[in-house]
């Protein structure tokens, strides 16, 4: 073996110019590998000619991991200028989680191969200048400036392994053999799968901070989970394999795919793993460079999509419970074969990190425990999309890394590939593609009778539902309390001073997304919070079920924020047990809804179409001597209220009218007011800069008797 | 004589029951006179039948000073309960300011006679109950809740004084005559008329609020004014005198009329006064109760049209400037003549507050120094529209007694008639009815070259205006700093450390309603507003002219508060003469506008539609070194700013471009960014709880050379 492909460094230490040294050393590397890879082209239509409609030519990769170099080293403020606004334009933005039936038709001017050249002998020039001069200290966190360095690094080793599938994609005569990228030459049959049993077992899933290495955003955080005993493959599903299930008809037979595999194989006219290249009677691989007799104890290469088929036809061949593992299953695997990261100054066990072949090899090469190729070989497809752990954050130089995959529509890929080098090739990485996508990608199947859970990955985007979330849950401005809780607060000790003194259930009527409820329910046994927006109470239920909730925010035009927020933050984690949302209509509420020691409407009266309606009706919904809490702003608007159902806010008789007035007026022959009226604010944030700064009425009533 | 008619009292001293004893005695001599009335009238359908269309009949007017009563007591907390919900909902709202054009068809379940004479009762007793026994300390000031109480008094007598009117209107069936309202018996050939000189003297209007008489809101306050030498009539003018314009065609003489006062004469089909009766050859006059042989030595009676009209007849025939006087001109001829309020305990030396008669007498009966009837016989129409005096205040349990007058269409009746008593009666009384409206009003001419100047009356009450009035001059909420003083106060202060040090001209553009103009008008020698809105500088160039700016704004629902605002107050009264208001385009503006010292745009860059262009534009408008002070919360939003007209708030390559991006790279070739980025806070009201509360980012760019 030559030297090996330098491993992402530790950023910790004391010697900072040995730190400098090696990171220089990682990027050379790295820069030269890009480079050396693109050297497989033959000629200038090599770049330009797109290996598939779905991404740019070759020629934007070549250009973009340098641009991607200076335009993170300017977020980070280790440089001050752009080297060429025209090309840095054109090369900053991919097309890597385009749609397949969403095609790009834009017409790009490309420039020529030696300009790209000469342009990332430019950038080459800077980043180099800037590791060996910058002010450095150890170690080097996610908020460095340094850490944009890795962040390159990294991302230009990413496009390295994804450059190369784009080769594998492209018409023979524009590749040429290259002797840094020489496949694997063995191969032979598929050895005999079979079924490897897996303890049940914990998983400790995120990163912290601290950890001295580099690492995306999304592997950052908490996840853990206790993973019932499954049996695994033993092997990688090989071509071997899987031509059983291409030689069963397993394209053409619509029942073993599901609704998106039927939607992209009709497009993609599939009928085999889409490197195989039926040769007359024969099965011919696409590597990179050539086309080779089919390795048959190689691994498959498949989409996600097909995958799931495959395991659709064996548990039906089989009658077992057969399906792709889920990210927590593959994390069981890892540990129960007792394997670690990529070793610094020895070659890989694995078909890792490029310490072998420029290509697969036998899935009977690497044994790890009972099992082999847990990691390396190809990467293996997950039936978990891509989610956040809790705790996760958003790199503030890189927000649309991970943010636009949780969407459920891209799922993990986890353990690597023979290319996977760098931060790819750690086992704690998070890379997830659409489920129709190609890399050097394969999959383990696994035998459980254990249902599939996904976490929820979505960010929720709906303006006003996330401009509530923030409301209730979220850091609040200018010094104001926090609204819900503080309604709440006044509750519980209006319940103690003036009320019946009972605690058993209290009523959360517009509760909006439920952090008054949740509040409420420190102290009373049971709570209910009902809304009109069926929206809303679910993101108050998801809450109550998951302890958590993420959202957008928008900052400043179309650039939003990412939020999570935690029950057990706010401390609230016990109280969810004690909490249940139901839609209903406070105007006319369901006959269920009754016996409660205390009811609180917060923000409610002037957005009902009859508040009347519910102020006559909400007196026999308490138990005796229960407190009704009130609090407005009293915005009365036709558009949410008829002028003629307003119950104040107008002359009457002459006379002004508010909507104390009006209270009063339905109320007392009920109630008795026994707190307020007082001005309790809120702050509801529209934009980083623009609020709403209000002040709600506070009133509270005893029904009498 | 029998004994005097009370008149309004003295609210101050030390005897607190000598005070309760005479307000006692106010109030149920008011009463009593009220329903004396009331015994005029003949029969139930007196009371149900309208004398005129515009009006409810007088059952209504019968009841309603009654509820008046109960409504403002009860707002005062002297009492907590209704008498009469139902008639007191029907009592409770006249008809008194309607247009002639819009007449009021709704119809009425009207109560019986004997059922509102029981009413009035029960009120009677209850109004007494609170005079004697709620606790009383002096003075009564207009906070106090006794105030209420001569509130109702003295809405009692208003309408004693309108309902006579209506009964003046009524069918000669409906009333008969009654020896409490016996008229006066003089009458003879009106004498010649003639102009007596007045020389020119300063007057002073307005009361302060400690003076211990009861008055209404539009009494209170300051107004000054030099009032020029003129010429009045002698005597008031007669129905002789008026008779010469009846008989040379005043009515069938459109040319004498104003457009109002055409449309009038149409819809009235007008002849003659409305009092005159044409009689075969001659002529006659209604009274309350009886028709009398025309009394061509009594003052005539006519609307504000008809003495306009006569005024500019009497113009064309003499060649002088004939014309109705100012209300300053009334008080010229008051002070002048010497005259003072209707003494307690004598009769007034004038036909007034009942002292003498139930009707007009002669004109030449009660001489006030060279003139006659300057107080008394009938009220005398004014030039002048009624306008609140500086610091005016709505008083708070009757805020549409004076604000809905304040139209332009409301003009002044000065003097009183002689069944004007109480706060009627007295010089300082601001009484104002719509110019086609009837009541014991007729008018002295005066002769003057001076033009007649209408002070502004109205409350702006456009929403939008109104928020930006208050933004820019209001009280502020949440303790955030006034906006445009702090942006004026930086940018001064930005001038003298960072700027060419020059004050000769800034710009401030976008200015709205001008606060920062003014401010910067504090250092600047010349200061031009500029705004796209021809309201919003309509408003700074009517405070620069005039000083004063008032507005109403939304409270709760369809309330609204009365606020004035005025540049002494802010300091600001030197500045006005520096500062200039025009209307332009912030993206296209004119080429004069060039030559600034500094330039401030605040809250501007993100309403406009073409921000670049502004941009790109502004340098060559400031001098070298000169100052471009830009504040922005950078809410861009479609309806203001087309999506491809941002300057930042999006991805832009890729890479989170923020407005402050974009305005470095707009203005950097030019400006270097000497201040800021820094947050400066406003807060917008929207009604009296609700608000904007917004955080404006501050940069400072120098221009370059």
């Amino acid at each position: 073996m030559t030297q090996l492909f330098p491993r992402t460094p530790k950023l910790s230490g004391t010697d900072v110019e040995a730190c400098r040294s090696e990171l220089l050393d990682y990027f050379h590397a790295t820069f030269d590998r890009y480079e050396s890879l693109f050297e497989i082209l033959v000629g200038d239509d090599a770049y330009l000619r797109k290996p598939i409609s779905l991404r740019h030519p070759l020629i934007f990769y070549f250009g973009h991991t340098a641009t991607f170099f200076i335009n993170k080293l300017l977020l980070a403020g280790l440089i001050t200028e752009r080297l060429d606004p025209r090309l840095e334009s054109m090369f900053a933005v991919g097309v890597d989680e385009m749609s397949w039936d969403d095609l790009d038709d834009t017409r790009y001017d490309w420039p020529g191969v030696a300009e790209v050249r000469a342009y990332r002998s430019k950038v080459r020039a800077v980043v180099d200048g800037v590791i060996r001069t910058h002010p450095l200290s150890l170690p080097i966190g996610w908020k460095d400036p340094f850490w944009a360095i890795l962040m390159g690094i990294e991302h230009e080793r990413i496009h390295l392994e994804t450059s190369s599938v784009l080769m594998r994609q492209h018409g023979l005569e524009y590749v040429r053999p290259h002797p840094a990228w020489t496949p694997c030459r063995q191969s032979g049959p598929a050895p005999d799968n079979a079924l490897v049993d897996i303890p049940a077992g914990r998983v400790r899933l995120g990163r912290n901070l601290d950890d001295p290495i580099y690492g995306w955003d999304n592997e950052y955080g908490r996840h853990e989970a206790d993973v019932p005993a499954f049996r695994a493959a033993r092997h990688l599903v090989s071509n071997g394999e899987f031509l059983a299930f291409v030689e069963a008809g397993g394209y053409a037979d619509d029942s073993l795919w599901d609704e998106e595999g039927l939607g992209w194989k009709r497009y993609a006219r599939a009928e085999h793993p889409t490197f195989w290249i039926a040769d007359g009677q024969g099965w011919k691989l696409r590597l990179i460079t050539e086309e080779v007799t089919m390795p048959w104890n190689w691994p498959v290469e498949t989409n996600c999509l097909e995958a799931r088929a495959f395991c659709r036809w064996k548990a039906r061949e089989t009658g077992l419970p057969v399906r792709l593992p889920t990210e927590d299953e593959w994390h069981r695997l890892y540990d129960h074969v007792g394997l670690g990261d990529v070793p610094p100054d020895i070659p890989a066990g694995a078909n890792l990190h490029l310490d072998h072949w420029a290509s697969s090899c036998p899935v009977d090469t690497f044994a790890h425990g009972e099992l082999f190729d847990v990691v390396g070989n190809v990467w293996q497809w997950c039936e978990t999309p891509t989610y956040p752990f809790d705790g996760f954050e958003v790199h503030p130089i890189y927000d649309d890394f991970t943010t636009p995959t949780f969407d459920d529509r891209h799922n993990l890929i986890k353990g690597g590939s023979w290319i996977s080098t760098g931060n790819e090739s750690r086992h704690a990485s998070r890379y997830a593609f659409r489920r129709h996508f190609f890399q050097h990608a394969g999959f383990r199947y696994i035998v459980s009778d254990a249902p599939v859970v996904n976490p929820a990955s979505a960010y929720e985007t709906d303006a006003l539902l996330s401009q509530y979330a923030e409301f209730h849950y979220g850091d609040g401005a200018f010094g104001v309390p926090n609204f819900p809780k503080t309604l709440a607060e006044i509750a519980i000790d209006a319940q103690r001073q003036y009320g019946n003194g009972r605690f058993a259930r209290a009523l959360d009527l517009g509760c909006a997304t439920g952090r008054a409820s949740f509040e409420l329910a420190r102290a009373f046994e049971e709570v209910i919070g009902i809304d009109f927006s069926a929206r809303f109470i679910q993101a108050g239920a998801r809450l109550a079920e998951t302890g958590v909730l993420r959202y957008t925010l928008p900052d400043e035009g179309e650039l939003v924020s990412y939020h999570e927020r935690r029950l057990d933050a706010l401390g609230l984690a016990a109280t969810a047990q004690r909490v249940a949302f139901w839609q209903g209509d406070a105007c006319n509420l369901k006959d269920v809804f009754t016996g409660f020691d205390l009811i609180l409407a917060a923000n409610l009266i002037d957005r009902l179409y009859s508040p009347r309606r519910f102020l006559n009706d909400v007196a026999h919904r308490l138990t005796p001597g229960g407190l009704l809490v009130l609090a407005s702003p009293y915005t009365w608007l036709e558009e949410h209220t008829r002028r003629e159902e307003w119950i104040g806010g107008f002359k009457k008789d002459g006379e002004s009218w508010t909507t104390l007035d009006g209270l009063k007026a339905l109320l007392g022959a009920s109630f008795d007011l026994v707190l307020g009226p007082q001005a309790v604010p809120f702050v509801i944030r529209e934009t980083r800069r623009k609020h709403q700064h209000t002040l709600s009425e506070l009133t509270i009533w005893r029904l009498r008797g």
